[in-house]
């Protein structure tokens, strides 16, 4: 089942079933009229929904095109958004940028913020940050959306509460990091509102590309149209989404409609910049201009700048966009 | 203006209007049926909020008795939860205790942590804590809920932004802060759900207790029904609430049904507990723990442990609590 949100004009927006080639819609408005309110009542909900899809997908129900410009974030504001830290190798890069701390709690057990979650960004809307040179990245992560989790979950508890999957980025201002990793407060002026994909899918229909609370599928970025990286979220994932939502859990329960991101996608190569059509390449720039740095002495590739594009979407083997892309301007507030 | 949350048994619970002696109130339903619904769309939903409460108090409408056992936290899930340092007192005297970084960026500019606010927990439930020996603490703090507020808004624009005001318990896990500061990504695990009281009031409504974005009441806190502390949360306020959203807003916006903590609230004293009937005492543990070490050379007030109880609330020169008490047990999960 393939569900996204369209702007209505509402805060919440309007739930639609997307058909599986997602080119067609049909508002599930009889059945819940927002995301949130399908995971409120998930069990009584899916069901339903399951079955609205299944009609679209066999052409008794026509709907609508389904534009992906006019989608807005899955959940427009959610009640949390968790971002945790399941790659190594992007800490590692990017630690020595930043000056973060030691190394052994870092694999013993995964780092987690707590990020805002009261305006997730449409797949197309620009990137606003403020006036200033704060160094803008992205990070392009796999985001899960969970059901109720209690506290002190289990991993089976955990992997079985995954609800929904999907792709976002991690917008970050990396000028920022240091200040906020100082005051060891969190990432709280750094890390701006997240961007989402249109489209998020539950895990039995991605069939084989979801297993092992991973996702299994290269992420494409591209930054102005130029290949930017494409490494694949399932490899080199050292915390799967099951150890990230017990670590989210140990000291308090989840509700249902929490949002918990993968952490940057990150493989372990000493490729840089630019990278060739098979090549695997860096899913954030702090990335590239570590491995820059460690090759030739000096960062060259910029972070963003006003007017830049970054089109950040997960694809099957064959190219195909999975979650539809997200495509954002970089403008100043 | 009053509001509360009644339990209805839905996960965001029932708006009510609550009478200006806190003895009744009505059910706002037909305005709007929740807190955020009312905060989505405040200036066309307050007028009519308002003339509720006025021909409630008025005696127009019977209305039911308000019964603060059945409340839930005013809004039982938020979009954000933000807490800020507002009192450098109290800083200056946990950081003794947790180690955390220097005192030059607190003076400056305001701390701030993103919180979890999925699921705020109601005046009267337990204070759910994971098994272990974690030295639980209450923060009795002021916390106003606000509108939208633009990125990079200005004092001004902050302070009009401010709807609704409360008192809340920031839970905290003060064997657990340190890691969470070494790590630097937030208090991660140390910040269980948060409190509130049952009543939220307006600005207006609050008189003079409400002047230069300060709460000009003292925060009165027992713990197993002895006076623990009543610091005024208008004194030694360093950055006020104005302060703290400007902070907030710094790299993004602010999207409506904000909470904003103040911290915890701390004047400045050496007297160490117990205290007298007119002492001025503590709103969390760690700080009178922290005079106690500096006067006697061992801490000796011990943390909070499984059936204790805290009582907090705000009250007025006679006594009279203001928005209603958070009135807790410690019981573990």
């Amino acid at each position: 089942m393939k569900l996204a949100t369209l702007n209505n004009g509402r805060p919440d927006g309007q739930l639609v079933v997307v058909s599986a080639d997602l080119a067609r819609c049909v508002a599930a408005g009889r059945i819940a009229p927002t995301l949130q309110a399908a995971l409120d009542d998930w069990n009584a909900h899916a069901p339903a929904l399951a079955a609205l899809s299944v009609q679209l997908d066999a052409g008794a129900i026509a709907g609508q095109p389904f534009d992906a410009g006019n989608a807005l974030a899955p959940l427009p504001r959610a009640y949390q958004w968790i971002d945790g830290a399941g790659y190594l190798s992007h800490l590692e890069r990017v630690r020595t940028l930043n000056g973060s701390k030691d190394a052994e709690l870092q694999s013993a057990r995964p780092l987690l913020y707590q990020g805002g979650s009261d305006s997730l960004v449409a797949p197309t809307a620009p990137i606003v940050v403020p006036e200033g040179d704060l160094a803008i990245d992205f990070e392009a992560e796999v985001a899960v959306i969970v059901g109720p989790v209690p506290m002190g979950a289990t991993r089976d508890q955990a992997a079985s509460a995954i609800r929904l999957i999907t792709v976002c980025n991690d917008v970050s201002l990396r000028r920022l990091v240091a200040d906020d990793l100082q005051n060891g407060f969190g990432f709280f002026h750094a890390k701006p509102s997240s961007s989402f994909a249109p489209i998020v899918i539950t895990p039995d229909s991605l069939g084989e590309a979801w297993r092992d609370s991973r996702l299994h599928l290269s992420v494409r970025i591209e930054v102005n149209g130029t290949l930017f990286g494409q490494p694949n979220a399932g490899t080199d994932m050292h915390f799967d989404f099951a150890d990230l939502i017990v670590e989210a859990a140990r000291t308090r329960k989840l509700t249902a409609g929490t949002i918990i991101g993968g952490g940057t996608v990150s493989n372990r190569h000493d490729e840089s910049l630019p990278i060739k059509r098979d090549g695997i390449g860096f899913a954030c720039i702090a990335e590239a201009r570590t491995v820059e740095k460690l090759k030739y002495g000096r960062a060259r590739t910029p972070f963003l700048q006003t007017g830049d594009t970054v089109r950040i979407g997960a694809v099957t083997a064959d190219g195909r966009t999975v979650f539809g892309d997200i495509n954002q301007t970089v403008q100043r507030a």
